[in-house]
């Protein structure tokens, strides 16, 4: 399978690493507007511009949502071009052949990629493209489904919860802790059981906490010690939210 | 070390379990309220009064906030009184021998709990107590650090939101799966690999998402998507409260 491979964002820089990986994989060329024509250590070409006479298999696009349009155009014609966004319609890519190639994981720098352990949301104009993307998802040992653009809207909103939120929840509690000259490591433990859960109780069956048991107490007593507003805001709409819905 | 375990809720159940497993302690007694006295499957007496004749090295209490004040009171004079609560102060036990064993676990009915990878913090009125607890701690295999009762309550504060808080966000996107018949189960990936990245990054560090980088446009789309008022409250002020952290 021929590959060209546009961005090297975050998503960019993993999909880069796992492709070159694999055998049945040829990177023809890597796409980054901002380089010089160079080969990688790797020996594979950085190009600023596509190669308009050897055609790709596939276009993976891993840019920002908002250049997804633009670069689409660039492409051969007919050529089959995909992005990488959770959040992006397939329509955006104004072509006969598009696809879609969602990763549903969030990626860092500082923190390597297993592609083995992540689920690969697919799309696509025609079934037999889709075929492609099912065939690259399983070269690179990723799990894969299909999915319609509005489905996979509503799992990017998910994502965000599960894991933008949930980090956020974690940074609140490290600037308690840190505040408090408490490690937050002593913590790490009762996250780990949070997640661990998961596998054998549905979330709104293991809720526990003073929210969920009506302990008007300790929710007073936490809403006195916190002290910065932001923190207070979001302790009191989560904890409505859980006894709303347990009610 | 000799102990007497009050109360059979969640937590109750799984101190007695790693209690009667441990061969240096003997449990002379699990006093729960509502039982006529008999043995456990496993020998020890149950019963609804604390032996005054025959005194532990420590009364256990494993029961609601509410209760402990209350109970507090009915152990032999001179005894040792240790409640298991992270958000009672020690004084609440109106007695000289007081203590506070606060595992920071979340405890639930169908989830085993291993007490080798749980952090106790600990609290006492004397320091010759003190070492009690930490050994006690140190027989059923957990760590142990000592914290005053402000400390912990901080840190009981800090267990709601990485516990209770995170473990709601996954109720609510559940829900979206649910609705959009996705399987949770795709979400798994990524919220294991959120989790990760807190042994390398910290979590301040390791924001992505949509409300981290301003990307105003798929938020307002997210938006548009969330139907239930509930949910919009939530993506709204941890949006908010992801900017303000970062700005």
């Amino acid at each position: 399978m021929k590959i060209s491979l546009i961005g090297d964002g975050k998503l960019g820089k993993h999909l880069y690493k796992v492709l070159i990986s694999i055998d049945q994989i040829q990177l023809l060329e890597w796409v980054v507007r901002s380089k010089k024509e160079c080969k990688t250590p790797e020996g594979i070409l950085m190009t600023n511009k596509i190669n308009q006479h050897e055609i790709s298999d596939l276009y993976l696009l891993a840019v920002s949502d908002n250049s997804i349009k633009e670069v689409a155009e660039l492409p051969p014609n007919d050529s089959f071009v995909v992005h990488t966004s959770g959040a992006i319609s397939l329509e955006e890519i104004g072509r006969d052949r598009a696809g879609v190639f969602y990763p549903i994981q969030t990626f860092s720098k500082g923190s390597d990629v297993n592609f083995t352990e992540i689920f690969i949301g697919l799309e696509s104009k025609n079934s037999k493209d889709l075929m492609i993307l099912k065939k690259l998802a399983k070269l690179i040992g990723s799990k894969s489904f299909h999915l319609d653009s509005s489905q996979r809207e509503q799992l990017h909103l998910a994502a965000v919860l599960v894991n933008n939120f949930t980090n956020h929840l974690f940074a609140e509690a490290d600037l308690i802790c840190e505040q408090n000259n408490l490690p937050f490591d002593l913590l790490l433990p009762l996250v780990k059981k949070t997640i661990e859960k998961l596998n054998k109780l549905s979330p709104k069956d293991s809720q526990t906490g003073p929210a969920v048991r009506n302990d008007s107490k300790t929710i007073s007593k936490h809403l006195k010690l916190i002290t910065n507003k932001r923190l207070k805001k979001i302790y009191k709409v989560l904890t409505l939210a859980i006894q709303e819905k347990n009610d």
